[in-house]
């Protein structure tokens, strides 16, 4: 992991692909990523961890399915919100964001029970910052 | 904590206080915390944690004392960057900045080894948002 600074404008200039998070810092063992996303992720738990969102850029959608039903919320730029762990969730950006996330390292963009997996999701951990 | 996402400019509104975090999010047993700063904060240490900057606005500076001497990082907006545990640093911002952290519950401003706390400077776990 890099020892100087990252900016985020260059690190996303680095990199096309949608759903498809990069990992440009770690704190202890938690992973700070990034990611461009446009259209619909696929409804996904994480079991054993919450998930953190910070809007970069765009609107972030998340719909969530709890006992009292489904409902969703729509994260603006500049927004954060944490989906609790066991919260089934699906994200969505119709018109594109960019996004940064921490969770725990080894958490994976698919959670571990979800919906099959689309062509254009990229079930990970999170990439290197390679083109660096 | 909040169920609904937080606009970071709201929330940052809502205080004016330096080096006085306010808890934005929890993810797990980790705060997302934001801060105004400006001028300087104070030589610490946090002997079991790592501790992750995001620049929001402005420009932060991190002064670090490493076994090969004295340096200093500058992290512009939109700018990330880890300090590693057990690693001195002082923050500070000449010309003020906001930033966003992540790091344990519980850790303090000061570390776990510190100078002397100066007036200016808030020694805490960071506080409650408050004012919404």
């Amino acid at each position: 992991m890099s020892n100087e600074p990252i900016a985020l404008d260059e690190a996303l200039a680095s990199f096309d692909a949608l759903w498809s998070p990069r990992i440009v810092a770690r704190v202890n063992d938690y992973d700070v990523r990034i990611a461009k996303v446009a259209g619909e992720h696929l409804w996904h738990v994480h079991d054993d961890t919450d998930e953190f969102f910070l809007v970069l850029d765009g609107e972030l959608h998340i719909a969530m399915r709890e006992p009292s039903g489904e409902h969703a919320v729509r994260l603006p730029k500049g927004a954060v919100f944490t989906i609790p762990r066991g919260t089934e969730h699906k994200p969505s950006a119709p018109a594109g964001a960019t996004i940064l996330m921490f969770e725990p390292s080894g958490t994976s963009t698919v959670g571990d029970r979800h919906d099959m997996v689309p062509d254009h999701i990229d079930a990970t951990t999170g990439h290197a910052l390679t083109d660096r």
